[in-house]
C-alpha cells in the first residue's frame, strides 16, 4: 500500500469581504466570511485543505490554535492516521493545557474542525476519491472507528453506533439513485436581515426564476413587527407550496419568541431557526412545545455531541442544523449524524463550508443511515474562490466527483 | 467629581510553572498556571489589572482576544463606563465579528472576563476602596445598571434582581459581623490527581495542623476503583467531622459516575464535583437523583449565565462554583449569583483567581443577598506573586483592606 506521509502542517488566514448587507443578520453587521484554514502537505502533488468559518475578526486566533493543537499530525500517515482518527480526535479534544479554553468549544473547537476536514480531505485524496465515496467504501466498524462517542453512553453506545449503520447497509442500494438524481437546495441570500422589502421581493422573484422552491427569510427584530410583517410578504410571493424558512438568529427573548412564532402560525413557516440563545435547551423546549407542530432547527452554534444530545434529550429541537466546521470536523458531524437518527430527527446541515464539505455529507447520511431529510442550504457567495464549487443546477446539488472534501481553495496550497 | 479616563489598553501573558504532580487532575497534566492579564491604564499612578486563569499553552489567545475586544475601552471614564456597564458588557459579548468564534464561551468570553476584572479593578482603586466594599456602597440599581440579564427574561426579570437586593438591605447589618469574622477557607492542595497516597496523607496531616477542616481530593478514575480507595482512606485521616469534597474533573461517564458515587455514599462527601462532561446537563440532572441528598457541585466549566440558567432549572446543579474568570467575569458572576439565590441554591465560587476576587464577592453575596454558603476554596500556588495576596489565617479568610480587586500582579504595569 502506496505511504502518504504528512510531512508539514501550515496554516492561512483567508478572508473574503462581502458587499453591503450580505450576510448580515439580526447580530452580524459588516461581516467578511473568512476561513481559518488548515493545510496538511504530503508530496509536492498532493495535500489537505480544511476550513472553518469564521466572520473575519478573530480568525488568527483559530489559525494559531490550529498549529498548537495539530503539532502531532505532523509525521501520520494517512491511512494509519484514520483508522484511529476516533482515538485522536478524542486526544485532541482532551488537550492537557488548550482545553481549558473550550472545552469542546470556541476557538479551540474550530481549530480541531479545520484540523479534521483537513485530514479528511487528504485521506479521500490520497484515495483518488471525492468524500461521500471514501465513506461509503468503508465498513461500518471503520466508520465507527473514526469517531469520539465519548459521553454519549446513556443514549448511543459504540455497539449501538455501528449498528445503524449495519442495519442500513441491505437498503444502500434504494437510496444511491440520489447520486444521479441530485437533491434540492434552498437559496438563502434572499433574505438577509439588512435588505430592504424591494431587495427581496427582487431575489426571491429571480430565484423562483432560477428553479428555487424553499426561501429562508432573516428575522430576529427586537418585537417581532418587523419580522411577522416580511415574513408574509415572503409567503406571499413566493406561493403557499413554496417552502420558507425562518430565521431570528437567536435575536428573540422566549417571551418574545413566543409571541411572535404564533402570529407567524398563519404564514405556516417550514421551520423556525436558533428562534432565542444557543445555549437555552429549556427555552427552545418550552418553545417547541407551545408553537406545534411547526419545528424548530437550530444548531450552528451548538458546538458538540454532548449538547447536541441534552437538545435532542430535551425534545427541544426537531431539525438538527449540525455544522462540520463548528462541531469538532467531519467526525463529529457524523455522530451528531448518528445522535440524530436514533432520534428520529432531520439533519439539514448549516452550511459555514458554504455546502462545500456537506454536499458530501448529506450523501452518506441518506444512504448509509437511511436519513431522509435531502435538503441542503445554498449560499453562492464565495462559489468563485473554490478549486470545485458545488454545483446546483435548477435548485439541485449536483454530486461532486472530484477528489477530496470540495475543500480546496484557488491559490492557497502548503509552501513546503 | 474626579475624572479617570482609560488612556491604554496592554495585556500580559503571565506564567508560573508549578513544581511537579501540583495542579494536576484526572485531565489536566503538566500544567503551570497561567493568567491572561489586561492592565488598563489611567495615570501614572492608577491603573486596573484584570486576570483570567489558562493553563498555559494558549494564553496568548487570550491575550490576543482581550486586545481585538477591549478597543472600545480606551478613552472611557471609568464612572461614566461603570454607570452602563451593563449595556457595554452585552455590547462585548455581541461583537459582530468575534460572537462568531463563541458564542458566550471559549476564547472571547474569556477576554471578556478578563477586561471585565480590569474595568472593575480601575474602578475601586479610582474611589480607594477594596470591591467588597465598592459594591456594598452600590445601590440595588446601581448594581442591576453593572449587569447583562438579557435572556433571563423566563426566570429573573430585571425588577426580580432588583427586589433580591433591595429585599436583603435592612438586614445587612445582621450579616456584616462576617467582615471581623471572616469565614472558612478549604485546602485543595492536599489531594492533586498524581500525588501518591502517602503523599496525600502528609498533607492531609499538615492541613490539619493549620487548621483546616475541609478538604478536597481529586477523583475520576477510568473504573471508579481508586477514587474510592483515596476518599476512604481521607475520610478516616480527616475525621468524621471534617468536609470531604471529590473532584472528578468531568472524566466519569454517567454509567461510571453512578457507580461509583454509590460506592463513596458510606465515606459521606460532602459535595460530588463535576462528575461527568461539564455540557452534559440532563446526565448531571440524573445524577443528582440518583445520589441525593450527595450534592452535585459545578461550574468552573460553564461558561455563561444562560448555561447556569439551564443546569439550575433542570436540579442538575446544587452548589454553584461560578468561577469569574470563567464567565464574563464580576458582573456576570454577580449574575449567576442571583440567579442562584432566585433557585435558592448555594454559589461556592471556584477559584480561578486564586481566591483573590472572590473574597470579595462571597462577602457581597453573603451581606448583600444572604447568600449563606460562606466557604471558599483556597490554593496558595501563586500567593508570592500577588501585590496584596489572599490572607488565610487558621483556615479562615481575613477580609481585604487594599483598594481594588486584589488582582495587582508585582512588577506587572502598564509601560504607557
Amino acid at each position: 500500500m502506496s505511504q502518504f506521509r504528512i510531512s508539514a502542517l501550515e496554516t492561512r488566514d483567508v478572508r473574503f469581504p462581502l458587499e453591503q448587507g450580505a450576510g448580515s443578520d439580526a447580530v452580524h453587521s459588516g461581516a467578511e466570511y473568512a476561513f481559518a484554514t488548515t493545510l496538511l502537505a504530503c508530496d509536492k502533488k498532493l495535500f489537505g485543505t480544511g476550513i472553518v468559518l469564521t466572520l473575519g475578526t478573530g480568525n488568527e486566533l483559530v489559525c494559531q490554535a490550529i498549529e498548537l493543537l495539530g503539532k502531532e499530525l505532523v509525521g501520520r500517515e494517512i491511512d494509519e492516521l484514520m483508522a484511529e482518527f476516533g482515538v485522536v480526535a478524542q486526544r485532541l479534544a482532551q488537550h492537557p493545557q488548550l482545553r481549558w479554553l473550550g472545552p469542546h468549544k470556541g476557538v479551540v473547537h474550530l481549530a480541531l474542525a479545520s484540523l479534521t476536514n483537513a485530514c479528511f480531505d487528504l485521506w479521500a485524496k490520497s484515495r483518488h476519491v471525492p468524500l461521500w465515496r471514501l465513506l461509503l467504501d468503508l465498513s461500518p466498524q471503520e466508520i465507527i472507528d473514526l469517531l469520539d462517542l465519548s459521553y454519549l453512553e446513556d443514549v448511543l453506545t459504540r455497539n449501538e453506533a455501528e449498528t445503524i449503520l449495519r442495519e442500513h447497509m441491505g437498503s444502500r442500494r434504494k437510496r444511491q439513485g440520489i447520486l444521479d438524481t441530485g437533491y434540492p437546495g434552498y437559496d438563502t441570500s434572499v433574505g438577509w436581515f439588512q435588505y430592504e422589502d424591494a431587495r427581496v421581493k427582487e431575489l426571491a422573484r429571480q430565484a423562483l426564476e432560477r428553479g428555487f422552491r424553499a426561501f429562508k427569510l432573516k428575522v430576529g427584530s427586537r418585537d417581532g413587527q418587523r419580522d411577522v410583517r416580511r415574513a408574509f410578504m415572503l409567503r406571499e410571493l413566493a406561493g403557499a407550496d413554496a417552502l420558507v424558512m425562518l430565521d431570528a438568529n437567536q435575536q428573540w427573548t422566549l417571551p418574545t419568541a413566543l409571541k411572535t412564532c404564533e402570529m407567524l402560525r398563519a404564514m405556516s413557516p417550514f421551520f423556525i431557526e436558533e428562534p432565542t440563545h444557543a445555549d437555552d435547551i429549556r427555552a427552545h423546549r418550552t418553545l417547541a412545545e407551545a408553537i406545534q407542530p411547526i419545528p424548530i432547527a437550530l444548531g450552528e452554534h451548538v458546538p458538540n455531541r454532548v449538547a447536541f444530545k441534552n437538545f435532542m434529550q430535551a425534545k427541544a429541537v426537531q431539525i438538527v442544523q449540525a455544522d462540520c466546521t463548528r462541531v469538532a470536523g467531519i467526525s463529529e458531524f457524523l455522530v451528531v449524524s448518528l445522535l440524530a437518527r436514533k432520534f428520529g430527527l432531520k439533519v439539514v446541515p448549516h452550511v459555514g463550508d458554504m455546502g462545500q464539505i456537506h454536499q458530501h455529507l448529506v450523501l452518506f447520511n441518506h444512504i448509509a443511515m437511511g436519513h431522509g431529510a435531502v435538503f441542503l442550504e445554498c449560499i453562492p457567495h464565495l462559489r468563485p474562490h473554490f478549486l470545485n464549487p458545488a454545483l446546483v443546477e435548477n435548485g439541485v446539488y449536483v454530486t461532486p466527483q472530484a477528489p477530496g472534501c470540495s475543500t480546496e481553495l484557488k491559490g492557497i496550497r502548503p509552501k513546503t
